[in-house]
């Protein structure tokens, strides 16, 4: 089994040493450091190089450096019927949960306008009461592994959670909603609405105007799923007039984001740089392992995606 | 009984119905509204108001209408020998785990590096790891019920805790030490410390230049006990060179803040107007209740505080 990597994040030491831990036997080659026409089993990377021309007839599978699989499926030098599997990293959801955890806290204590009180030197309670983690409405969407997983963590936290999904789920401690219809009632009121859908062309925009209005006044938008989940004017209007209190955005249209986008100086907007969830090496040392061992077997491949069917 | 109510945030209605649903045959008055001489039994206030000159002799008890009773305890309008009870409000004690877990996670996302990342409009990955709950060591000091509170909560959460004390004292999960040659072990290498101590002689000052030095690179420090708790200029000091990472404070040696300080303005200070805890309507009532009948049946007051004793 030969394996070529093509990811700069992959190529660290930590990364290098689990993988070659959990696949002693393997033949791991960087990209582009192999020779012209060499044959390899499995592609390692997030997207395909610009420079690649075309994926060599020996490949088996890609295995996807990330969650989030639309760049790959979208790319017409992959052949349709070549298996793509995703990685499932445990340590990238747990930190996926953690952002979405720290958004809730800064919503349950209104951060932008505690923040705005402490420039204009403000002494002052805006409420006799504080918000508790009971009475803060969280709606997550997807519940693929990354969205399930932050579903169940606020949940565990002590959130009220809906989330939403293409076909039905259950989930104890989570009022789970579905389909056109349910995309409204499982927003409806939320307090803070984190995005964890696939990039699909029925998800595209879907954090619309029409979903900002359903939300409880102030608000906060994370967006960790991609860029074109987002209208962006929309986010502007309701930021602007005071509906939304903040949007936290990991994810952009166009990455890096362009020095010259709104975005960056918008004080009601905490961006970071597609990082809320990064591979870990243990995690995806594993989850590449899988992957081997499905092929080696013949067996289904875990975090097999095809088109529209990952939700 | 008559209960006299001496605190602005008790006079609201919540507060009122709850009391009246806790103690019904009970007559509440609010001070300054009784007549000259009136005789009650317990009163119920934070601080003692500037305007009144002695307590009545008829006066059984004080009801601390908060956690601190320092200024309660310092106060020579009050008999020593007059037993004062302390606020135990199971959702204050939750409002101040909420807001120390907000701080730890704005910790473990490096919230001021990333804002500073945002204004600089940079996009990069400081590191090719996020840090995980596991790795971000907490210290919390002081084991009153709050603090006990808080560090439960956030070793629950997934934060390896350390926790300081007078006494010793043992707590599931909780690395506990004590004494003076305690705390140096226990806020060695920490990520944040929480403070929850009293106000006592030998606390004064004791988020302290010694104890910073002590604390990882970037460390937040969250004073949720008392402002004389800080030694200001070490503080700074230790911000400005960057070797603490963030100050959270809530308390503060003057309250309210004097515009002109200069916390309002340091960007690694995040301010609040000493509202991270709260009382709440039913945790007052509650606690309330409790005084009241331990005086009716002549037993020791629940959250009894003597000068020194409160830990």
């Amino acid at each position: 089994m030969r394996i070529v990597i093509a990811d700069p994040l992959a190529y660290s030491d930590s990364f290098e040493r689990a993988l070659r831990a959990a696949l002693p036997s393997t033949d791991f080659v960087r990209w582009p450091d192999l020779a012209d026409g060499a044959e390899y089993d499995l592609l390692v990377a997030w997207h395909l190089p610009k420079e690649m021309i075309a994926v060599p007839r020996s490949l088996r599978a890609i295995f996807c450096f990330g969650a989030g699989t639309d760049q790959l499926l979208n790319d017409p030098r992959i052949p349709a019927d070549l298996p793509i599997a995703r990685l499932q990293d445990q340590g990238q959801a747990e930190q996926l949960l953690d952002y979405a955890m720290h958004a809730v806290f800064a919503r349950l204590h209104d951060d932008v306008a505690t923040r705005a009180d402490q420039h204009a030197r403000l002494w002052r309670l805006p409420h006799r009461q504080n918000r508790t983690r009971g009475s803060l409405r969280t709606a997550v969407l997807g519940l693929g592994p990354l969205g399930l997983h932050v579903a169940r963590g606020l949940s565990a936290a002590g959130f009220p959670v809906s989330a939403w999904s293409r076909n039905p789920r259950r989930i104890d401690g989570v009022a789970c909603l579905h389909g056109d219809e349910g995309l409204g009632p499982c927003v409806d009121g939320a307090d803070v609405v984190v995005n964890l859908l696939p990039s699909r062309h029925e998800t595209k925009g879907i954090l619309s105007d029409w979903l900002f209005s359903r939300l409880a006044p102030g608000a906060y938008v994370v967006n960790l799923g991609r860029g074109d989940h987002l209208d962006e004017e929309a986010l502007r209007a309701a930021l602007d007039r005071g509906w939304l209190g903040a949007a936290w955005l990991d994810v952009f249209s166009v990455e890096p984001l362009p020095p010259e986008h709104w975005f960056w100086r918008h004080e009601r907007i905490r961006l970071t740089p597609h990082r809320a969830g990064l591979p870990t090496p243990q995690g995806v040392a594993a989850s590449i392992a899988a992957v081997v061992a499905a092929l080696e077997q013949g067996r289904r491949l875990p975090g097999l995606v095809r088109s529209g069917e990952a939700d």
